[in-house]
């Protein structure tokens, strides 16, 4: 699968990524709130057993251990999309298996004993599910799932039990936001089960324009019914956006253009920038690369600078804390170098 | 003299220009407003005759008469700070002679019969007033000016009366405008006679940071008088202004650097620029020349777009009025190609 960060998929411009998580619990085993730390360590190592005992190379996945001193920048993985709020909630005691090119995460510890997570480029929801699928077998063949005929796999939260699945696509709507409709749409969503977040999940800020629509309810649905079901939530709301480009484009050209070549200006001008105002100024120029109005940036730059630019990001990249004005000033060094670089 | 428009004057970085007015009226001879059309257009015959006996070749020097079909944007001239809101306000019967550089106007049908000014680049009050006093004293060759032996020149406005003398710098004051200190300047300097007035002149908004600051006083006091206490007080606000400046860069230098650079960015590329964001912008770059963090803007370039950015100007160079939005198109798109302009 396609790194999200750095891949560009062509499949469709506005959907960045893909995201399939599956809730697993083992039987006859406390919740992780209720287990002992030594508990929840055994359980990780009981984890690793399961995966490691297939063909996987070494260096082809490893496990991550927020414990570890060694890891002082722990929300990096989050600011990734490799791990949840809720797994570095408990660093203490929680580890993931990710793999090289950080588009599977095994998450030991988290809510529920096990959370398999595939993220992919683009809108590619059937490619993540087989994966996370595939990863679901290998490790039901060693371990013992909680899972009950009539009310499907068990969770610590009511909310996902059932499939345990949740598949969500990150995307980007910048002329619905301009266009103040994004409460409408959150109410629509909401209406037919499915629910929004931010850019960075859970309670996480709507900033930039970006983001996180999932189904709601994984009980009383089939796999594929609840992807069936996303995937033609998200593609009215594509289709929504697109007509609202175009209807911006017709009437405020100059107006559109202006925003966002003076975007891109400040973007590649600031010496200070916070976090904030970068998410904002990177919607505005990837809307320009989506309208065809900016020609020469490419969407992996912006891509990769919604992770780089984020706090713990800026700050392992000096490895060590920086004050904000530090950090204020390093994110935009970055951006400034990186917003002309070209790929393809 | 330097037009200060598109000369660089390396004496004064502050200081935009220096200008000298003279206030004359003619004896026995009602003052302009109480004068019918038929009579004011005779006047301005009476000065013409005057001023043109002597030897300046034709190409040298012209008369423009405002009320003529041709000249549908005579603001251009208050923009080119050759004429006053004064003139323009009475132009169905006023005119003014001026030179090829536009260094020198000579209003007539002002408030007074006559205004004689001249500007020129930098802090040169001394070589304007020489110029003003050149043009006076050929005029009064010829004409015979309203005189009195205790009071001095006489005008319409009695703060004229005496040396009808107004000498004025325009000067740029970004650090004091940025540490909100202008109040207690204009306070300070309103106690010593002197006045401060917007980029403009009188009843202008003083935006940009840029003020005109000259002598309030003419009655009692020398030519001489007014212009040294003019330049005390303009070399006090220029030191004032030289500290604050050492003072941001030295506890704000990221901040300062910031808002620099992003005006200029802005300026390279926004598509929509409204006159006061336009000059707010423009002061921001010109503190970046003067503190020497922006090498590569010529402050010519500045000047001229101080001038060619306001909405006659900008008007003038296509030939036809323009809706708003046309004239911040209009605007922005001048200043995306000046801005990068090299004048030596």
């Amino acid at each position: 699968m396609e790194n999200w960060i750095t891949s560009n998929a062509k499949n469709e411009d506005l959907v960045l990524s893909s995201r399939i998580r599956l809730a697993r619990n083992l039987d006859k085993t406390s919740f992780p709130h209720k287990l002992e730390i030594d508990k929840r360590k055994e359980l990780i190592k009981l984890v690793e057993n399961a995966f490691y005992t297939f063909s996987q190379k070494d260096d082809e996945f490893k496990t991550i251990y927020l414990w570890e001193k060694e890891n002082i920048f722990n929300e990096t993985f989050l600011e990734r999309h490799l791990i949840s709020k809720k797994l570095l909630d408990n660093e203490s005691s929680a580890a993931f298996i990710v793999d090289k090119n950080e588009t599977v995460s095994i998450m030991i510890n988290e809510e529920d004993h096990i959370r398999i997570q595939s993220i992919t480029a683009g809108f590619n929801l059937d490619e993540a599910l087989d994966l996370s699928n595939k990863i679901d077998n290998l490790l039901e063949e060693k371990l013992d799932y909680a899972f009950d005929e009539r009310l499907g796999y068990l969770t610590a939260c009511p909310t996902n039990i059932g499939t345990g699945l949740r598949a969500s696509v990150m995307i980007h709507l910048p002329a619905i936001g301009l266009s103040n409709k994004m409460n409408g749409v959150v109410n629509a969503i909401t209406q037919v089960g499915m629910t929004v977040r931010g850019l960075f999940g859970e309670g996480s800020k709507t900033i930039g324009n970006i983001y996180q629509i999932s189904n709601q309810i994984t009980l009383g649905l089939s796999e594929e019914e609840i992807l069936t079901n996303l995937k033609v939530v998200v593609n009215q709301i594509i289709h929504e956006e697109n007509l609202l480009k175009e209807d911006i484009i017709k009437r405020y050209k100059y107006e559109i253009e202006d925003r966002i070549y003076r975007a891109l200006g400040i973007l590649k001008a600031a010496i200070l920038l916070s976090s904030d105002e970068c998410l904002k100024l990177l919607s505005d120029v990837r809307m320009g690369v989506e309208m065809g109005i900016i020609k020469d940036v490419d969407k992996v730059v912006l891509n990769k600078l919604l992770v780089e630019t984020q706090n713990a990001t800026i700050q392992q990249a000096v490895n060590k804390e920086l004050s904000n004005k530090e950090k204020e000033f390093n994110r935009a060094k970055l951006v400034r170098e990186r917003i002309t670089e070209k790929v393809s």
